[in-house]
């Protein structure tokens, strides 16, 4: 038995989005949950640390207030929340060196708006779909501390 | 024997980031080009339809001016941009009634700053990563016509 998800569970689809049941609102500001690390809080979102880095450098900001769509922001909220994701992602780009940055906001699993920051490098197939799942590679949590406290400093230095 | 594309040509790849071998800087602009159509000329971006509609209403801004990463633009020039992004996601929106919305700003293949708009609907699989070249859909030039016209107007209406 395959579960629902996203769209597919149509009530809870409408209260993800709506935000009276949206797991990004109830944990995206804690510093640890089951998905990702707290980086860093910006003034309009949250830095986070994916556990699955088998796209090394993959990092994650999560729109602090709720919203589905990116027209659901005023042009203030929206200017804030890219210039954001750009400051996150010359930080990102200081340390991992890519060849190229993705920049993704799906949301097909939880309809919050959030940006992922993603590192393609050299040994990579640019004509490969994104998919930072594609496999699961998690690290010790000594390993994890270190790319979170690197993260923030390159963002601190980088603001 | 395959062709090698984006970052695997190091030295074109060069030529193409620094925007003296872009592509798009060459064809983003035009009525028609092998790739897509123009819909409407912004005030910092083309906005184009993809020949390819597998994802029906997959739709595509382009940054006017030559730049790589986020990053490298002005506060005004990627609040400008994503101002754009926005307004045609609402008037995409409009007409193809998405469950979901994903924006991507990738450039692997070509590194000059576009953005990506792809409907998901309640029919896709919520759980596949994005692949808008999975399967090849050309419609006939009288469709493409009025997708083109049908979404030009939605972007004037929004604006």
């Amino acid at each position: 038995m395959t579960v629902a998800q996203g769209w597919q569970d149509s009530a809870r689809w409408e209260r993800m989005k709506d935000g009276s049941d949206c797991p990004m609102c109830l944990d995206g500001h804690l510093p640890v949950n089951p998905f990702s690390f707290l980086v860093a809080e910006l003034t309009h979102s949250f830095v986070r640390l994916p556990r699955n880095q088998f796209m090394r450098g993959w990092t994650l900001l999560i729109l602090k207030q709720h919203a589905c769509e990116l027209y659901e922001l005023t042009p203030a909220e929206l200017a804030g929340f890219f210039a954001e994701v750009a400051l996150v992602a010359r930080a990102v780009a200081g340390i991992y060196r890519p060849a190229k940055l993705n920049y993704g906001v799906f949301g097909n699993l939880c309809p919050h708006v959030h940006c992922h920051i993603v590192v393609q490098q050299a040994e990579d197939d640019p004509t490969k779909p994104l998919n930072m799942n594609e496999r699961e590679m998690l690290l010790d949590d000594a390993e994890y501390d270190r790319m979170v406290r690197e993260l923030a400093h390159a963002i601190h230095v980088a603001a």
